[in-house]
């Protein structure tokens, strides 16, 4: 797990969303290229606008990553709930949208670096096109550039996104203190998500219904489906790694197994396999020993309450919504809860 | 050169002005310790506060680093030019400094990590004690407290910071372009300085000004001399990397003829010594050939001027700040300048 957030690359084809690569059908279904399809394109000039420097490397390798079919999740989330809020100044969530993905796109290449990743999205990564150095220091860059952007925003705001990215690191290093550590809980699993990959979809929607002027509870409760969305997201995630066919991924499974991240379907396996927790605590497992791990992981018995656990976070998430009136995008971000859980079952 | 800015250790024993290493004498000579020690301590306070995390880690990597006697050179001149100017608002200068010191320590953090530095600081470099990853993530997460301080404070003052964190950034690849390359000239070194080691100098100054509710034009008289104090700064500590002892400047000399870095006394003999050229363009050299070198840039041809050039910067710096009135800290500061290219003469 956890190749998302401070940088993880994720499992999910079926939720693509860049309006870049989908056609707006003549009947308009609900997607968030025919509801908020205007919007991508403005994070999309933007986006583009600020990967510019003075080093024509520095965009070189934004680009190389930004460009390379980023699924836009988050600020396509970030969107839709603003526009599911009532809000209407574009300007400012294009910005905060930007900023968001650059935060994320930055963690990305920092954990290419930190994870040793020669792969990302299907194609070499940052880190093994053009090495450690200019890849950290684009990292840097975006981050920057992020911090740039957030200058324009009340104090608030940017508290927030700060606080978002120390929680990337704090979950960075949680992560770290729990690999090939048996003794990892649920309870910490669900510390490191929260801070690694639910931070940031946090923070997403809370900008975003705070710039659209809802009332404060109606803020908590947005932020609160944010998380939960991030958490459901990050489980499934971790669930395909190991339920997954790599065809239908366009990446490697049993990444978490190879190297002993505490995923959601280890954590789950540990109270119960003593096979499982003898073989979490290796430094290093052969070929075979990932194979007996994935059939061990693979069991009903892990796979269906974690499938379980994800959909409880995603009822939390759609509840959360249910503080909005019903809108078209309302009804879009229900349906991508839906469809977030759809895809392991 | 380029050890400071995006990360140098300089090789300035004798400007060190941290209050924790100064003892006032009873007739209280010009100081940092008795012109702005209060002030400094309160510095000391916020760095100890912000480097807190849930994560210990975190707060040990970074307090390994930021409490290993850096020299706070930029919180002294940026709370000298606050007073210098007539700043009374202590809480304001206080976090600015402290953002400037968190984003200077994390670029030392990743500079650590670009350049596989062993040793920082006359000990082992966080990267050699904790590794890559946790080096790493400990430097995005002082960027990101720098980030939260910067949320206070207006639009205005957060695009300085985050323009000079991204000066950092391009300074650092622009370096990496004419690493080993003849090719560079005395303009491309200036601007790579200009860069890595003069923005955060210009915009703690600038921001210092500005926050002491200066005019414009003293505003921008201050960033310059900010920046010029930088570009002293680092021409003086590229000639002491050629020119200093080892047992005075307490680190390794030749760092930059082993590293191929376009440091002040290289550029300058690459113009008129074709075997500087030719070992400048080696990607490695043997100790022997270092040697040969470090000889032909001790040259009094290559010094002189080179000294000549940090003189005329700190002239140009000397003279911005004569767009203040007379008093303590304004003395200090002429005197600061003074000391810093009195070290290699």
């Amino acid at each position: 797990m956890i190749r998302d957030g401070y940088g993880r690359s994720s499992t999910s084809r079926s939720v693509r969303v860049s309006s870049a690569h989908t056609t707006p059908a003549a009947t308009a279904p609900l997607t968030p290229a025919t509801l908020v399809g205007d919007e991508l394109q403005l994070v999309e000039r933007r986006l583009a606008e600020l990967l510019r420097s003075r080093e024509e490397r520095l965009t070189d390798i934004a680009s190389y990553l930004i460009g390379s079919g980023g699924k836009r999740v988050r600020p396509a989330v970030t969107l839709l709930v603003f526009r599911a809020c009532g809000g209407t100044n574009l300007p400012d969530i294009v910005d905060v949208a930007v900023a968001l993905e650059l935060i994320h796109s930055a963690s990305l290449l920092h954990d290419d670096i930190i994870d040793g990743n020669a792969v990302r999205r299907g194609r070499d990564s940052a880190r093994h096109k053009y090495g450690v150095a200019e890849t950290l220091v684009t990292g840097d860059f975006l981050f920057s550039r992020a911090f740039q952007i957030c200058g324009r925003f009340d104090e608030r705001l940017i508290h927030w996104a700060a606080e978002a990215c120390i929680a990337l690191t704090e979950g960075e290093i949680m992560q770290g203190r729990f690999r090939h550590n048996p003794q990892v809980t649920y309870g910490d699993y669900k510390e490191i998500i929260a801070r690694k990959t639910a931070s940031l979809f946090e923070v997403g929607a809370r900008t975003a219904a705070y710039l659209a002027r809802a009332d404060d509870a109606v803020v908590d409760a947005i932020a609160r489906c944010g998380k939960h969305v991030g958490l459901t997201f990050q489980m499934v995630d971790d669930l395909l790694d190991v339920t997954g066919a790599e065809a239908t991924l366009g990446k490697p499974i049993g990444v978490d197994v190879r190297e002993g991240n505490p995923a959601l379907p280890i954590v789950l396996a540990l109270t119960e396999d003593d096979e499982v927790r003898r073989l979490f605590a290796q430094a290093e497992l052969s070929e075979a020993e990932v194979n007996a791990m994935l059939v061990r992981l693979r069991r009903p018995s892990i796979i269906e309450p974690g499938h379980r656990l994800a959909v409880e976070h995603a009822t939390i998430a759609r509840e959360a919504l249910h503080a909005l009136s019903d809108s078209p995008y309302r009804e879009y971000l229900l349906g991508l809860i839906d469809q977030l859980v759809e895809r392991v079952s």
